[in-house]
């Protein structure tokens, strides 16, 4: 049977990236994970002896520290250039831009205002950019106990849901001269969603890849299931295909969760031309 | 009886500004009417010699040409230089605000985009000031039929409401890398509005002076009468005024709509105080 791959599907551009930086710098180690993923840490760690070290001491010169997809805090990446550590940069280019906007908007007299998680290594290193410091908030309640300059501007978590974003919004631009807002949402979330939608249209079965435990996998899952109702089944792995699933169909599509590697949706992709020749 | 005005009431700041720069300069012209309202404008003819003229050809060099409140387009301010012509700017200076944004951010490579209506005076004279030019809208409708730059700077005519603003910006938000959005509104009019309400607690009859059809007068009084349940009478002038409407009342609170000169207002204050000896 035909299998096609959605137009978007699993990582997403940024932890790919990452993913291809690590291979091609094997003996080195990432400062924090790589990816919110720890069996493809695994992976890497066996495979290109790229190893996880939580610990910024760790790294002496001549080392090669990996920087995360979320990225770190402006501080600590100079610390790493002090000590002549061999710096990889794998911070995803979506959250590279909120960082220098910070720094920039900072440095440029305005006040600025970061939505998302004060907790999120992310946004502890967006935060790190702006020179003059920076709000972290994720509700209007929040910002209303700010006292802020007459301009700002305003970030938000790469994660972060839009709608949400222009509550923030909408409360800045009546109050303050000037609001200048960023939008750097990601919308490789949607992005899946919109592909599992588009590509039911054509398949009549959908397999989707993801840990049962994952909210983004089974939001895609239902997409094809309940809303384009197509048969479509939510595995972990190719152990769980069946083969009963792909009888009398033409053509099976693919998707996977964000936290999905691909080589796991090659293993499934193979599963099934094995089981459908 | 005791007489209070309204902490904010009548002419606007720029309105009473533009009156005063006028009355200084007699033996002028304005080009085009220095406000809306047809009574001040006679009685600075009268007073003052402050002619009006529609007719740009009319001014010649070592005459004086008022600006109006609303500003004029910038050629048409360059021509008037260009002549010699002794230009006295009284635009508002809430006014010359949206002008040099939209002139900086053209200029900055930004699109604009003009909340408000493309027909009044204000925005003629804002939008000239746009070097690459701008897009006037004012409804989202509007908006989607346009191709826009990535980087967008946006401005609101200064009588339109924040609500509505706010749609123009939720709009563009998500759909661009960066809205910057200027807070151009005017709060005049919700100024007049909360000082009525704060006036109210205190009188116990309330004197609101405006036209019979002007439509923010007519809110103020009701926002007395309606709201903060004060007795209160909405007159055009001091004529208007009835002794037994201040019969055992100690103190009486004083408003006026956006058009009504304080000389109405003034004739109305005395012609109360001579009622109340």
């Amino acid at each position: 049977m035909k299998i096609k791959l959605a137009e978007n599907y699993g990582f997403c551009f940024g932890v790919k990236r990452a993913i291809k930086i690590a291979e091609e710098n094997s003996n080195s180690a990432t400062y924090g994970p790589l990816i919110h993923n720890s069996k493809e840490i695994q992976r890497l760690n066996t495979d290109f002896n790229v190893a996880l070290s939580e610990n910024l001491a760790d790294f002496q010169t001549g080392d090669k520290a990996v920087i995360r997809t979320h990225g770190i805090p402006k501080n600590e990446l100079s610390e790493l250039y002090a000590r002549n550590v061999d710096v990889i940069d794998a911070t995803c280019p979506y959250v590279t831009k909120p960082q220098q906007i910070c720094e920039e908007m900072s440095e440029a007299g305005y006040d600025i205002v970061i939505f998302g998680d004060d907790s999120h290594p992310e946004i502890k290193g967006v935060k790190s950019y702006a020179t003059y410091g920076a709000h972290v908030v994720t509700s209007v309640a929040e910002l209303e106990k700010l006292h802020l300059k007459e301009r700002i501007a305003v970030v938000a978590q790469t994660t972060r849901k839009v709608e949400n974003y222009l509550e923030i919004c909408n409360y800045l631009i009546p109050r303050y001269k000037e609001v200048r807002v960023f939008n750097t949402i990601c919308n490789a979330t949607f992005e899946n969603q919109d592909a599992v939608r588009k590509l039911a249209q054509e398949a009549d079965v959908m397999i989707v890849i993801g840990g049962m435990n994952s909210s983004n996998t089974k939001q895609l899952q239902s997409i094809a299931y309940e809303e384009q109702k197509i048969d479509s089944y939510h595995i972990e792995g190719a152990d769980d295909l069946d083969e009963s699933w792909f009888e009398g169909k033409e053509l099976c599509g693919i998707s996977a969760g964000a936290s999905t590697p691909d080589w796991i949706i090659q293993q499934v992709v193979d599963g099934i031309k094995a089981m459908t020749k």
